[in-house]
């Protein structure tokens, strides 16, 4: 069991920044996030695309404003939980506890939820009754290649990681792959080498076609797939591999017993703390009227959620404000040498 | 009349992110702003003092905060007017009219007060019946030195302001300089020359005196000085100048039948909007519930003013949120080459 002042959910820059803001004013923080990577949406999504509107940076991409963060609390040496996606909390005493799918257990008196808009998984088949599959021969990820050797592979997608497996599991595997439309998106090499490799006859294509039903009983046998002309066609297959991308999901937060609109958590603008006492949203996830979904508008929500976990940590003492600038204290947190 | 959308009252890193803001989302805007240069506090205060708590800009001067903002605004080449205070605001239908000290005049649909805490202005004599000589025999900034020749000038203050003017005229003039305490406060160097000019008897010095009452029916003919231990002592003179500091002053913005509170303007936090419609406050002027005085809540909340501003600058359109990572209508407003 971890104890600590304040867990954050999520490790995009918001999350960052609010390391920094509990750090200022003496609180201890760890942060959990779903993805290998620190960064969140900014490396996710954009790592390479300008960002112009972070206040004195006139042009940044979502890279350097991670690696900007992550120099701006290095003083505070937080340790940081990736892959990690934080599953139950539950309230005992005055303390939150916290557990994660990989079991790991926090002790807290506050969690700030900086989560985004929730935690990135895989865009799933809208297929019915297939669940009794997924995780066994329907596969949205890979993570042991050598299962699919000397079978017949499925493949779904027409991006980068369905052409990259399809390639690669071509020369162990008899792969099919289906696409819903007739062009691909992914790299010009990528597509150049699906085409060569059709014409060498060792994979097979089907596009405008998408996943109708499937068939099987304790294992998937055949599926059938749909033409956008009603047609449709029958294949024998052993595993069938889904890549439609990456999409956000609100994950188990929404079973916490928060107030929801609409995936977002509502919180007041005093301290951004939710319907639940210790329990704080910032970033993308919070509502309040106005909210815009600005990164500088999170940095700010995660200096007042952080004076909020004061006085959940320290009870007893009262949080005096003190400016970066003149504070012998917070320099001396800061690692500053005057 | 300069007419534009919205009138920005302060030049200080909140007022110059607030033009970024509004620039984004296609509103034109004017500052003004009572100093002489750009930058506010930041520059007058704290030029060269280190900033720790800027999200994504580990450390930066006052200075350099203020060059970077100016830098992330270029593209929306906006006037500023500088050395103006605006004294007098009033609603000709549904326009704001807003008029300076130096007489510059602006229409907008709506204003945004950026104004720090106020005004800097000289910290003044407590004496009382003193206002009638104040501008003439009794000054706090010195505009022609040359008035001075051969008169005798008594100097007020500990600090450099007041060491530097004693030095300066102790040349031309009769200089005697009083101070309240027995040590000053500025650079070793210009104490060490004042007191050698005054070995020299080139000045008179006394300290532990205070004003205490100025003689005289036209003009300042002579002026009382009181010791800590009670004892006057009357001092012959010409001119009297104080130079005690500059003090933050609300000043006429008291005047504009706002709500206040502690010297601050109360505002909601949806649009930071006063209880005056159309006119809203940002940074340390403004006041709601968690408010804190940090140069990162003011940028969040011109974010939000700036979208409140959208509907009285445009009342027939509708507000459409885009991230600048991906408009291509912010880029072009950023004047961003892609």
């Amino acid at each position: 069991m971890i104890k600590t002042d304040t867990l954050i959910i999520g490790a995009g820059p918001v999350g960052l920044f609010c390391v920094h803001q509990l750090g200022i004013i003496g609180l201890k923080c760890e942060v959990v996030d779903n993805l290998d990577k620190i960064g969140g949406q900014c490396i996710e999504l954009y790592p390479d695309k300008p960002i112009y509107d972070i206040p004195a940076v006139p042009e940044c991409t979502g890279e350097e404003l991670t690696n900007n963060l992550i120099e701006q609390i290095k003083a505070f040496k937080t340790n940081f939980h990736l892959n990690e996606r934080v599953e139950e909390i539950k309230k005992i005493e005055k303390k939150w506890i916290t557990k994660t799918n990989k079991g790991t257990e926090f002790e807290s008196s506050s969690i700030i939820i900086a989560a985004g808009v929730g935690s990135f998984e895989p865009r799933k088949f809208s297929t019915k009754e297939i669940d009794k599959f997924v995780g066994k021969e329907i596969l949205y990820s890979i993570r042991d290649k050598t299962v699919f050797k000397d079978k017949t592979v499925c493949i779904f997608g027409g991006g980068d990681s369905a052409l990259d497996w399809a390639i690669e599991l071509s020369s162990t595997s008899k792969v099919i792959l289906v696409h819903r439309r007739d062009d691909f998106r992914g790299m010009q090499a990528s597509i150049d080498k699906i085409h060569q490799l059709k014409e060498e006859g060792k994979i097979e294509i089907y596009t405008k076609y998408q996943m109708d039903s499937v068939q099987g009983k304790d294992k998937v046998e055949s599926i059938n797939i749909k033409h956008d002309d009603k047609t449709i066609k029958e294949i024998k297959t052993d595993y069938v591999l889904g890549f439609f991308g990456l999409i956000m999901q609100l994950g188990p937060i929404a079973e916490w017993g928060l107030n929801l609109d609409k995936k977002t958590v509502p919180v007041n603008t005093e301290s951004f703390e939710t319907n639940k006492e210790g329990i704080f949203a910032i970033g993308d996830i919070c509502s309040y009227p106005g909210k815009l979904k600005l990164i500088l508008s999170g940095f700010h929500e995660g200096a007042l959620a952080a004076r909020g976990c004061f006085k959940y940590a320290k009870p007893d003492e009262k949080y005096r404000f003190e400016f970066t600038t003149s504070s012998k204290t917070v320099k001396e947190r800061l690692g500053v040498k005057e």
